[in-house]
């Protein structure tokens, strides 16, 4: 810890919804060099009508960084997240497309018991949908590095409400998100078609009943149509019912990816997959039935846009 | 009522899931006459574990039918609806398409304390998609007599899962489910999406935000996608919170008519619309898009095939 910390430069902090974690962080080569971490509460433990907010959220800052800032004072610090969302503890402005991913534009800036926070800011656009993405566009930025010069990649970020963003020589251009995620434990959990499933079988394959599901996913069948005939396969016995949940994957990531395909020229692109690997390898098989294949991030995109934020905004040197 | 047992020829019993409707019927003009009726449970009121479902089905059929059968005992009873679902008294076979809807194929009889119950038979198909109807093959029975002759006919059946079927002098030809009422709950009720809205205003024109979700379906979206620009148009202040609700419901039922659109040639075809007036409203607005206009089905046509399926058996006279 005390070697740490001399030669620690910055402190990340990815604040979320349920969770917060903060990185300690030196100079590495190619990636920063993660020294020391810690866990702590998200926002949604502070309540909206808590009379004094900035006790409560600097009570959780306590918790993630008082030990690293007592034994080196002013050590600076940014964070990204919903920290920075109306519901957070300072609502951080958005920036529009396209805009550069590391830059210093647009960081709102609260003044904590530890010193200045600097939050970055968002990403919103209204045209032709509207749409947000907050903290991933930290990931982005900690990506960009690993990504081919002077081409648009298309980097798909699976989660409840996944991110499907294009990006060149480190800007953002566009991004859509499709709520796969949450549809799926909807379906999953709560409707008539996940009633009709069973628990997995020992050992069972997650790719026959996921297949099952890219088997009926495109982009011309509504949903309404094609999730109710999971339901009725297995009643007819043409699907057991263990394979139900894969099934429903299957179509739901099937469909997602589908779309994708009539609207943009996925063979034209790059594709970078950004998650865990039970959902990039769902993802990754959805991509290989257009032709297309895609390649995994690091696990540590999050920590290296915060450390690449930090230096695009000059708190700390390359 | 004592007329009324006299002129009466026939008991129906419209007995679902949650709700039983028992029907005294006699012959009419075009239409049976309706001379009396009762309301009793439905059959989620016996448990699968009683030790004594015939009893318990019993004494539900006797709040149904009990003073009738006993001012006019033997008089014929019939029956459609989950009451022969596997859940329900007994299991009443599957017919295959095509089937005629008003023979006697297929019926399931059922001893009674109140003599012989005779259950309809549902519809079940495999192929290209399994799917199953319990209870609308009665209500398309009824139909038949306001279908023109020697036409495919689309009849569309809006409900938690709506039925689109497809009937010629008589025969289903085929049908296929849609979960939209289904999947508008979940979305509606459990969603972020659903809560990003907030109530109606009062006298708000519901044609507003259903408009706004119709100008957003379309069979090339995928619902993952598309119902998520409805949060993100809220925050956006690009739709009102009030809207959200009719939002859904018209993204959800205009992606349903999409898919339909892509499917089958919609002009071709006489399009009966089979429901509320509140949920036929919205299908008729939705078809409108697509420049095809649908009329709309006769309240009583649950009673009008049960009558009509009770002729085709030999239960009753015409």
């Amino acid at each position: 810890m005390t070697n740490a910390i001399e030669a620690a430069r910055l402190i990340g902090l990815d604040w979320g919804t349920t969770h917060a974690r903060s990185y300690l962080l030196a100079p590495g080569t190619g990636a920063p060099q993660l020294l020391d971490q810690r866990a702590g509460d998200g926002i949604l433990s502070v309540s909206p009508d808590d009379p004094d907010r900035d006790a409560a959220f600097n009570a959780i800052l306590r918790t993630l960084v008082a030990d690293w800032q007592q034994a080196s004072p002013g050590l600076p610090m940014i964070a990204c997240g919903m920290v920075g969302a109306a519901q957070g503890w300072r609502e951080a402005s958005y920036r529009s497309l396209p805009t550069p991913l590391a830059g210093d534009g647009g960081m709102t800036t609260v003044d904590t018991d530890f010193g200045a926070l600097p939050i970055i800011a968002g990403v919103k656009k209204s045209r032709p949908n509207a749409d947000v993405i907050r903290g991933e566009e930290t990931q982005l930025a900690g990506l960009v590095p690993e990504l081919a010069a002077g081409r648009t990649t298309l980097v798909v970020m699976p989660g409840t409400h996944t991110k499907w963003a294009q990006v060149r020589d480190g800007v953002l251009l566009d991004f859509d998100t499709a709520m796969s995620g949450e549809l799926f434990a909807l379906l999953a959990d709560r409707s008539m078609v996940g009633r009709a499933g069973a628990p997995p079988e020992p050992g069972q394959d997650w790719r026959t009943g996921f297949d099952w599901g890219l088997d009926r996913a495109g982009h011309t069948d509504a949903l309404a149509f094609a999730a109710f005939v999971i339901r009725s396969s297995v009643l007819d016995a043409q699907l057991p019912a263990s394979q139900v949940r894969d099934a429903i994957s299957g179509l739901l990531i099937g469909s997602e990816v589908a779309d994708r395909a009539a609207k943009l020229d996925l063979a034209s692109m790059p594709i970078v997959l950004v998650g865990g690997a039970e959902l990039t390898e769902r993802y990754q098989r959805a991509l290989a039935r257009h032709g297309v294949s895609a390649t995994l991030a690091p696990d540590d995109v999050t920590i290296r846009g915060l450390w690449r934020s930090a230096v695009g905004a000059g708190l700390v040197g390359e």
